[in-house]
């Protein structure tokens, strides 16, 4: 087990009705005036937007509102947030909606409190040291950026995808109510689904071995989280299974399943590529490549493979056939992912074959040359992956 | 799943040598001057005393000391210490040992800023708004105070042993270096594992249902814990053993493991008065009390049981004899803890039968006549447990 922090200090509100406790939060956490940063009309359509600006009317907190936030969040927005907060003197920001605006509020958190470039923070010239407070009204269970200290924006003009982050950008409270992700369509919900079983992904396929209490907590969500997509298959309105989703969404990425452990990363990576590409859905392109990124590294470290196909999908175990074990895990994942109507292959994801020349590129500009500690990558592996992936 | 809010603010770094970070730590959270509060005489024979002082000293931080904290600590020290932290400006307190020298430490940071008694906060006269801030080096893997909110002191002249909690009170950071654990007698190791096998289980034992993902992240730490312990009997100073227990014992107590339920502490109540009139190790008490609790409690909810049976020690199904999978469950549980060298009998732990009665009212005067969510029982239910639990 490696040395590890964790520090996760947000307040996390959950449940029936919470959103009701809003004010009364934002009053608690001192903000006077507020940035309402959101995305289009589903927050207005489903009477969450009027229930907030009541609630903040009656706390007697300020409001300034930016709407327009898109999934894969651009910088372009982020610049005119960071630009009406100052205006505005804007002290507190907060995001309602999922995993875009929470990181672009974040985003205009960090860049608030800095004379240059936001963007710098993205090109890793400079680190966010300081940021304005945020909260959050969680309404689509994906990206876990409601208790991550992590956001990621692309940069239009250059269709980079890029994350950044710090601790001072872990939201100050976090109200998610399950309720609120019932009118989420199915393939959204199935798209945060492969968002959050990605993100343990990225943490459970380490180099560190020997975490076997984090391995467990890894697994028991896997598995909790793939219990309640079928259940949502058949009811929507199951408030158990909504349940299940939201809170092992957020707990997939706050960091408690990452301790003691080397994280990965490098399929969120290649994943990336494609957002920026195609305006692709996260979830929807993660589905694609983590098989490919499974089959891809299965041999360097059987052992993990065979021990997620038992642990999590069930396959029976057989020592002596220990990597066809692990591939019937890998194939249980994909049906998995077919079921709850993800693609699983770029071709049906919507990608072109004559673009992967152009992911590499763009690759290499965002992550480099080489990459990837579970295993150590090349542009050449990336390529290997991509075709891998593509039917 | 009940609507809840999980919050835990403490940053916890965790791992080798880790304690040499302590001055940077405290420079961060701003500390001044800090009490050093601690046991005995085991932290100056392991050199970790000198350590802490040196690193305080490096950072330039003044330091006052009150050491002597005992297991079960007791109000006296308590008041000692509020004087103490009063008379020298005092901002900060750093407790280094376990639970009880955590929450002595606790009981002080809340009485500095008490005009009245601190034990008005235990018998529930008045709540807890505010407290110095505080820090932990953990030493003893046990009671989980390290991450938690709450605080069990023993009135010295009545005998009485009661907790009380904040938020305000959850230390800001906690370093938990699983080598300090080595020279930890194995009585120790086995009461604190016990100890925090009993935060999980009154947190599982819930008369909730449908929380299935926190019941599996419970689960996964039991199991976790249960395999970790039998391999420090064969060598307590296995790191990886030592850093699962360390770490499972933190989290059995920061409230993740409790989401979404309403949580029990009968069996907690049952046993703190043992530890009160005995001055009985907690985990030994809790050794006896649990499996007693467990088999009077058995027929409340059969099906808990009988997953409880299955999922952690292993029983094999047999849905046509539930309550014998229970019960052997239960019988596992107490091979497991005789396995360890805990007592699971009160007259084992050194207990009079004769004392029953005096049990029984110091019970009524601290949690009342009638307790329990998960089954709710009187006195009368008590005194049988309790007799249960004789031989």
């Amino acid at each position: 087990m490696n040395n590890f922090r964790f520090y996760s200090p947000t307040e996390f509100v959950f449940g029936k009705d919470e959103e009701k406790h809003v004010g009364e939060l934002l009053k608690h956490y001192e903000a006077k005036k507020v940035l309402l940063h959101y995305g289009g009309g589903s927050i207005k359509r489903s009477g969450l937007y009027d229930k907030v600006l009541k609630a903040l009317k009656k706390a007697n907190i300020d409001v300034v509102e930016l709407g327009g936030v898109k999934p894969n969040p651009v910088d372009t927005l982020v610049y005119e947030g960071i630009e009406l907060c100052k205006k505005e003197n804007v002290d507190f920001i907060l995001a309602v909606g999922g995993g875009s605006a929470i990181d672009s509020a974040k985003a205009i958190a960090a860049g608030v409190h800095y004379d240059g470039d936001f963007w710098d923070f993205f090109d890793r010239k400079a680190t966010i040291e300081t940021a304005l407070p945020l909260g959050v009204i969680l309404t689509i269970p994906a990206a876990g950026s409601e208790g991550s200290a992590a956001t990621v924006i692309t940069k239009e003009s250059e269709g980079l995808k890029r994350g950044s982050g710090a601790q001072v950008l872990r939201p100050k409270f976090s109200i998610i109510n399950p309720e609120l992700t019932y009118t989420l369509p199915m393939w959204h919900t199935a798209a945060g689904i492969v968002d959050m079983m990605s993100h343990i992904f990225e943490r459970y396929l380490s180099k560190t071995k020997d975490v076997i209490l984090t391995d467990r907590l890894c697994e028991s969500t896997l598995i909790s989280i793939m219990e309640a997509s079928r259940t949502l298959l058949n009811d929507p309105n199951d408030y158990e299974a909504r349940a299940t989703i939201c809170w092992a969404g957020t707990i997939a990425h706050n960091g408690i399943l990452g301790v003691g452990r080397e994280e990965e990363w490098t399929t969120h990576g290649l994943e990336h590529e494609l957002s920026a590409l195609y305006d692709m859905t996260h979830g929807a392109g993660l589905a694609v490549m983590f098989p490919a990124y499974m089959k891809y590294t299965l041999d360097e470290d059987l052992e993990r493979y065979y021990r997620l196909a038992i642990e999590v999908f069930g396959v029976p175990s057989n020592q002596f056939q220990k990597r066809e074990v692990a591939i019937e895990g890998i194939e249980r994942l994909i049906t998995f992912f077919k079921s709850i109507g993800m693609p699983t292959t770029l071709k049906d994801a919507g990608a072109k074959k004559e673009d992967i020349p152009t992911l590499i590129n763009t690759l290499e500009k965002n992550i480099g040359s080489t990459f990837g500690q579970f295993k150590k990558l090349t542009l050449q592996d990336a390529q290997k992956i991509y075709e891998l992936a593509w039917d």
